[in-house]
């Protein structure tokens, strides 16, 4: 396939394309349409041919996507053929809600550990994944191959332990502490700042209120 | 203050200023520069006059900003002002983990319920919060002012009870279900699609390492 620059805004579509037609897959569908995929997924048809062209199509004028083969794609351009190893640093609920979620390892996101500061914890196992001290965690991040780190840890503690997990290695970091990370170029930062979606939550109610006034 | 369309562009980054403000508060300082704030968050000096000229502006030249008072007009900006009663509907660990959550409350933001459809869980209280029934759901909404409902089910219940929801008058959704909700208008949905987001983290990873090669 040919490489070239994709959008940011393509790829922030990308993973709901992948999601819709996982939820295809599952319903046994075997091809569908650019106007059916569109109605579903509330865009216009001819985003979905624009987006899908940046990869090179995949349709067939008058027949369609084939599902199974478009998911894999899709999959594939997101990363999703291979397989990533994952720490936690951070044991508390969230930590534990994430550990939790099998679904991510069908995706090929494997968590391979959870650290944290407070020794009560350490020793639990959350669906089999143990706790170890955060004092463990240099040496296991160096010797084992560890892809992405996952922070839910408070955010006093998250810029250090941040750029620590840089400098063992890391090259990936999934961010749910309520603050931005001043990392090198090259680490990729996703974060998730909960709080922040709750206001924009709370901002379009408030303006629909007033409207309503 | 002049009401005028806002782009949903300065929305996205409003609740961003109001943490860093936060962040300046607790560490006492009283005003701050464009410049000084723009070093701080990683944008233009230029970027963030404009963004609050949206607003009235807030600043004097040469003065800089007042930190406490911007950090309250950009709270009331976002509905911060006013407090909203949740409820969470699914007790799992996300659920759960968001319960005990308690800066929520902070910003006003009262979690008063959480429903759950296993029987094993009902009578569970995470930081005080009791777990009912779901069953007992829609009098619980109807009796008591809730605007937002939190939903941490799995996706196959989602669409339902959220529809269920917003015909007993919840006018805001925080969705953590991987799905999307298709609700009336006036409905203000959140989406927190937290396999989405990993999957972007590993777009951005697969990208790197193809570059590497």
């Amino acid at each position: 396939m040919e490489k070239k620059r994709i959008s940011r805004a393509v790829i922030d579509r990308l993973p709901r394309y992948y999601r819709y037609l996982g939820d295809l897959l599952e319903k046994d569908v075997v091809r569908i349409s650019s106007k059916e995929l569109s109605e579903k997924m509330k865009v216009t048809a001819s985003q979905i041919r624009q987006d899908l062209n940046n990869f090179g199509g995949f349709g067939q004028q008058g027949y369609g996507y084939n599902v199974e083969y478009l998911h894999s794609e899709i999959g594939k351009i997101l990363g999703l053929d291979k397989s990533y190893n994952l720490i936690i640093v951070g044991a508390g609920n969230l930590g534990q809600a994430l550990a939790n979620y099998a679904d991510f390892e069908r995706r090929g996101f494997f968590i391979k550990c959870i650290f944290d500061i407070n020794p009560k914890m350490v020793g639990l196992k959350i669906r089999g994944i143990e706790v170890r001290h955060i004092d463990e965690m240099e040496e296991y991040v160096k010797m084992n191959q560890i892809d992405i780190a996952v922070l839910t840890l408070p955010k006093a503690g998250a810029p250090q332990v941040a750029s620590n997990l840089v400098r063992w290695g890391i090259k990936g970091i999934w961010n749910f502490a309520p603050t931005d990370l001043h990392l090198p170029e090259h680490v990729i930062v996703e974060n998730v700042h909960l709080e922040e979606s709750l206001m924009k939550l709370s901002y379009k109610l408030s303006e629909i209120q007033e409207s309503d006034d």
